[in-house]
């Protein structure tokens, strides 16, 4: 997003970095016995094998602080930081990530989750942050301070990050664990809401293009193309992984 | 701080909760099966005994991104937000109090911890939120911008940061769990590395006072008198929960 916007500022590297660092904690937590007990992260073993429990768990706290550590630590000027720091923290806290992660404990098991909650859920889980890292981006930019371009980009955002979430659930059910790099078939053996849980493989894919498509219209409205924003949105299409 | 220094404004409140919500955020996964697997703190059964361990995690998580939010969310100018940022986000990670937790872990159950090795496990697990606590009020008042006054508050926060938790570790061996509100006797059940283990009881005692001198001492450093700070070490003297 940053160079899309033109942003050369080397700081924007540490910006992702955080962002990473936050994603990586999200998944290291994540994969904890008492979350959802994988094995398999990436294609290697979890953190948790190979380190234990203990360890696993003050990895993802510290990568969560790391985060947060390098935002603090870029030149950026402080305002900008200040915006970077409060989209950061609203995405991933109980509106955002681990609320999400919540309610997604919450309606394990439990058979009547409607679409509209299930949209909510994973708004919260995945779309936030996918959401939050294209906000940031633009945030870096003065280029992008426009209310326009804002509300295009956290529409791509949006719909960007339901959809990375639909294809996360068909997948799971489609592909085999080699490919994924972490274990497949387990959204059913945990009995988790998902897509195709509720909608059928199908309707899910029509589901997918649709939001895609949503995307695609969102960055039309932006002032200036964002061929690498579009690169992104056009790998997700094509992603068996 | 900030009060001992004048700052009336209001988001000092919000400063504190942020280190308050941070603080817990460290209770709440320090009790966790995997770690100390604690069932009582402040008197009440721990959190994961209550809500689960999943929740736990989350909970614990939530609350280190509430802290984050917090100070994001307060009206503090740009420039001052991004110190207070730094300060917290350095405390609490692998330089603070996460790495410290994780030195912790590996020290236990070894015999052959040294007193120095044990004093900087405990400046990273204990004292440094205590002193980032004590600088982001500083922080936050202009009159405190001096190099002076940083270095002394800097030096108090470490002394008593260290005091704390060598009164921790006396507290654990000599009062009882209804004082406590959490379970005494677990650093010798752990067989953790502790002040009283290395030190004895009585020397641990001693050292406890020097390190509350050498509070006081760095505290007459400062330009102005720090009544609030006064009250606080006294308070610490005298604790016996």
């Amino acid at each position: 997003v940053a160079e899309d916007f033109g942003v050369e500022d080397i700081w924007r590297y540490d910006v992702a970095a955080a962002l990473e660092a936050v994603h990586v904690y999200s998944l290291v937590h994540d994969d904890l016995p008492c979350m959802d007990n994988d094995i398999l992260r990436r294609g290697k073993p979890t953190c948790h094998v190979v380190y234990g429990e203990a360890t696993a768990l003050l990895v993802g706290d510290s990568l969560q602080t790391l985060g947060f550590e390098w935002l603090s630590n870029t030149g950026l000027n402080a305002p900008v930081k200040s915006v970077l720091f409060r989209l950061l923290a609203h995405a991933i806290g109980i509106n955002g990530m681990a609320g999400g992660q919540q309610l997604d404990l919450i309606f394990e098991n439990k058979a009547d989750v409607t679409l509209l909650q299930l949209e909510s859920i994973h708004r919260m889980k995945t779309g936030a942050l996918i959401e939050a890292s294209i906000l940031m981006g633009a945030a870096m930019s003065p280029l992008a301070q426009n209310e326009k371009d804002n509300d295009a980009l956290r529409s791509f955002g949006r719909a960007l990050g339901l959809a990375f979430q639909v294809m996360d659930d068909i997948l799971d059910v489609i592909s085999d664990t080699s490919l994924l790099g972490k274990t497949a078939g387990k959204d059913i053996a945990q009995n988790k809401a998902t897509y195709v849980k509720l909608l059928g493989l199908e309707k899910a894919k029509f589901y997918f293009h649709d939001l895609n498509q949503e995307a695609c219209e969102a960055l039309q409205q932006c002032s200036r193309p964002l061929p690498r924003l579009l690169a992104l949105q056009r790998w997700l299409l094509d992603r068996t992984f």
